[in-house]
């Protein structure tokens, strides 16, 4: 089968490899109709991730349709549309059992990093019955994609960690796919006033089209202040991370009111300073999380209730066969205007 | 009457000063029975407070007789015996409303830094009707100069904001007295484990006998290895900071397991490395936390019902006359081994 | 001035009273601009609340001027624009304390009942500080009016008690006034189905103008086996009983699924029949509310920030003069199709 | 194997039985080593159950060791000692990710009931890796038996339904060994008082060795009276009903003041009276559950660390082969004093 395999810093390409067979009665092998492309691919074609060794087929989203499963499957057959959650959950173990699939002791997020992944025409999925989740007939099986990893991620990271309320201001910092994964879901909880900071004028312009009331181009170094001056000095209710650098984060760290979340998201490769001297009396709590995909069973009926339009971050679609051209265009956002492109396998 | 004055950095007296009386129709005034010395007043004689100007009457603790009330007082009356706040709240603003009394926009942490305080023989008490609590008689007083800020400030900030639940494992850094209130008050939740550290072995013995389950002495620098150790590689549920340095901050940080909380609270006076490049993946919750003394009426309720004893933590006792010995010994606390001082007005 | 006044069960009358004062230094007069109707105040009418003597002027709902303040009130002064909370609070007492206004030791529902109400052109307003809101400059004041009671009625003891989450199905019994002030609250959290039951057709009509995905007619008494076919069997994650008799309490607790709540905003007059044979091993939960109004302060951020309309809720508009006209078509609510009446004094 | 067979109402018997084998790939085999009677056995026997058909061998409680496990068990193997518990969980149904396993849509109560139980030498466990839990080396394994049922019936249905607080005043309606069971898990947060109410005299004194703060014979119908006096006229934070009849849950919602909960865990087998008229406006919580046993867990880690000593509860010791002596001693439990019956097999 045709799979995009990761060949070391800097270094992809579209292979032939053998298909995925069931290795542990638990799996399920699902042949890829739909993949993305995640910021986190880009990272590991960096270098950055050791996780991933070279030669791993890359790619932890999509959706598809069981091929096969293992003796120990229960809940799904051949033939059944399923969502790949990017995050494999054994069900069992202490981890999963409080919630926090992400630290699955023999899971985890381990698809398209520590195992083969979704860039692929098959893909197989350790723990089927607690990492797959049964697509609805008649849903729109391209926005579920969105479901994998990035709706998930910025509602569980950014707004169930940064308890965001009803009539609440919420700044989220960073309106690349994740930021406005953020965005779209914040809206859950009707609050007042969601003020989106980026660099980027354009992705500020695609915020006000998903909700955002207020937008700060932070490229002249007042962020702060603008916020600030808008909550009449008393900060935000929470702050949402979502780009993953020093600067952001502390930004995130000025602009809190007393009582209120900064809640990371980003994917940080550095320590960032932590201002306790000024932090320690405002009564302030700071999160972090990987994604645990706990939500997903309710995402999904928020799709399918239209409460959420998550082919809004559809920007680009492609064949698998030129995976190469979505990566391309998918990694120079900034001039392509991409949020999320879609590979069809 | 006689009040204990900050002249400025290193210098403090004795010195006689005129009664209080009431400014607003929300005052009172007490007459001070009890009264004793916080690390914080440690902190303001060395010049690190500069919300305290010279010529203030130190201390935020104590417990009196009412003298005098405001017209608009309705709770109290002379002659009430009542457990003085740290935390002035007048129960109307924002802040107030959300339970954030540290952050009432007319109060918070006023007490013997912004205005006059309680080591004196009479105080002015702003919105006493919430910033004061009456004693129920049969109350042994002395024991509830603890619940002016020590108890509420190692449960609130350390135990509730560390979620403490049956079953978790603990680690409290700093055994000092906020460290062993956190350690007191911890136990309303019946923890498995509550490990303490601290440079001090003196103050290690005293931990096991507040009930601490373990102690390590960290001068080895070996601290964050033996809390591994002990936890089968894990971490802790909840890391509580009781001293204020970056070195116990980041400790605190090494120690937490995933889905974990650290609750932060020593007063910082310089910025911490806070580690995102590990931590944006492992679930943990930072707190910080000026005591909002909310959960002084609780407090109350478990003293009278005997589930804690506050007096433990005090170890000598002063005449107000006497209040620059008693500063001396609470000054030199490794060599006196003092945790709380009483001064008797 | 102007007042309506209960005379007895039966009976009111628009009579001439003299100005109120101040009684105590915490009181505010309130001169009224807007008053409304509750359909509590027919229950008085009806001689069904004993706290409410003969003689009483009647209402607690409205927006004001201040007229008046006592020595003891901080927050507000003459010409302030207010909204009167239905609930008057200390602030200072154990329940004021706990966030249970409603059961203030010196307030509580007071307002029209226990001491003279809203239904005038002044009224006195105990613990000012706490029970009256400041009107944003701009608002439309007589949208607030809906803020003194139906909406913090709908939406705490029905939407908050309830746990209304992103993606539930919840049911609301009754959709007078008060389960539409529990529809558009509930819209907050973004439910992925909202199915409103009632006897009338016009009002079930008016509930998919406010956002109910499904309505259903009881009157053949087949609710609760349409609810079910709805849910697949399951029931509702959230049955907000919204009528105040025990065939609705007993529909919401046949068609609340496992796991879920029966929150009761209805005024109840007799006992019901709770099937704890059939209910003790569901994991369900029952909730009982009188108004607390703390959520005042977020549902004037909602109102301000446009993420609910409360004006929907206004069919009618009377002078004061002509109150008995109001109270004529409120009382006749099928034949008139009024939902809130606006009183201008 | 030699089995306890209900045989149809009223009557049991000592049966020789098939050994049970592996049906499922999730399931386990495991030989009984101690198990115990529940009144819940009581009730199948009065013909009470309809799921529980004659010809079915009893018991939901019990530990021992692995003797043989299917395909798709990963967690066991045989030799392991087990914990095993009362409610069998997938761990993969939408009820068992939301924590329900109560309510698991192949599992939930079906041990000894639906499926053959735990009263034999051996028995077969659905779910396995979800439904059976490790015990520690070195643990006291007939304390644990406590844990398949009791004790996380008592925590979960009574104190965590309960919202058990440091502080509270607490009552409990049943001293059997389900409300003593509360009574031990209530103390897991320190409540200030403890009130257990009965009607037998020495199950009392058993409460107040067990740490209730006082007790109350309700023999003489004034135990609302009683408890009313005892906390000034307030009523109790939280009402736990551990005795499963209409007068005891009436009394409960008689006791229980305003903001508590009144946490159902007794069995009933007719509906009761509910009070609407007096508590629609008392903002109180009722609660029912199945228990779920998710916090086995946490409840394993205070017993291994002596936060809590099973034990207490164990009163007499039988054989398999004397289980109808056992079942004679329980179901006298007045006369015999009896609270749990450990059966060694």
């Amino acid at each position: 089968m045709k799979a995009l395999v990761y060949q070391g810093p800097g270094k992809k390409a579209l292979e032939d490899r053998p298909m995925p067979d069931i290795a542990d009665p638990t799996d399920a092998v699902v042949r890829i109709t739909r993949t993305t492309i995640c910021g986190t691919d880009l990272h590991i074609l960096k270098g950055d991730v050791p996780t991933c060794a070279p030669g791993r087929i890359l790619g932890h989203e999509g959706v598809g349709i069981v091929e096969k499963t293992g003796a120990g499957v229960t809940t799904f057959k051949k033939g059944d549309h399923v969502l790949i959650s990017c995050i494999s959950a054994c069900g069992r173990c202490e981890y999963c059992r409080r919630g926090m699939y992400s630290h699955c002791t023999t899971g985890g997020w381990i698809l398209g990093n520590a195992i083969d992944g979704t860039q692929a025409e098959f893909v197989r999925i350790p723990h089927a019955d607690t990492s797959l989740y049964r697509i609805p007939s008649g849903a729109d099986e391209e926005a579920l994609v969105m479901l994998s990893d990035i709706l998930p991620t910025g509602f569980e990271c950014g707004v169930l960690n940064g308890k965001v309320k009803p009539g609440d201001t919420v700044a989220i910092v960073g309106s690349g796919p994740i930021g406005l994964a953020a965005l779209l879901t914040a809206q859950f909880y009707s609050p007042a006033e969601i003020i989106m900071i980026d660099l980027d004028d354009n992705r500020l312009e695609v915020s006000k089209r998903f909700g955002a009331t207020a937008t700060i181009n932070s490229k002249d170094g007042k962020a702060a202040e603008a916020v600030l001056k808008m909550t009449g000095g008393r900060g935000v209710d929470a702050a949402i991370e979502a780009v993953g650098v020093p600067a952001t984060f502390e930004l995130c760290t000025e602009i809190v009111g007393p009582g209120g979340v900064v809640a990371n998201v980003g994917v940080h490769g550095v320590e960032v300073d932590l201002h306790l001297e000024k932090l320690w009396s405002q009564n302030i709590t700071i999160t972090t999380r990987l994604v645990d995909t706990v939500t997903t069973p309710m995402l999904l009926k928020t799709v399918q209730s239209k409460k959420i339009d998550p082919k809004q971050l559809i920007t680009h679609h492609f064949k698998l066969a030129n995976i190469l051209d979505a990566y391309d265009t998918f990694g120079r956002a900034a001039a392509t205007q991409a949020l999320k492109v879609i590979i069809e396998a």
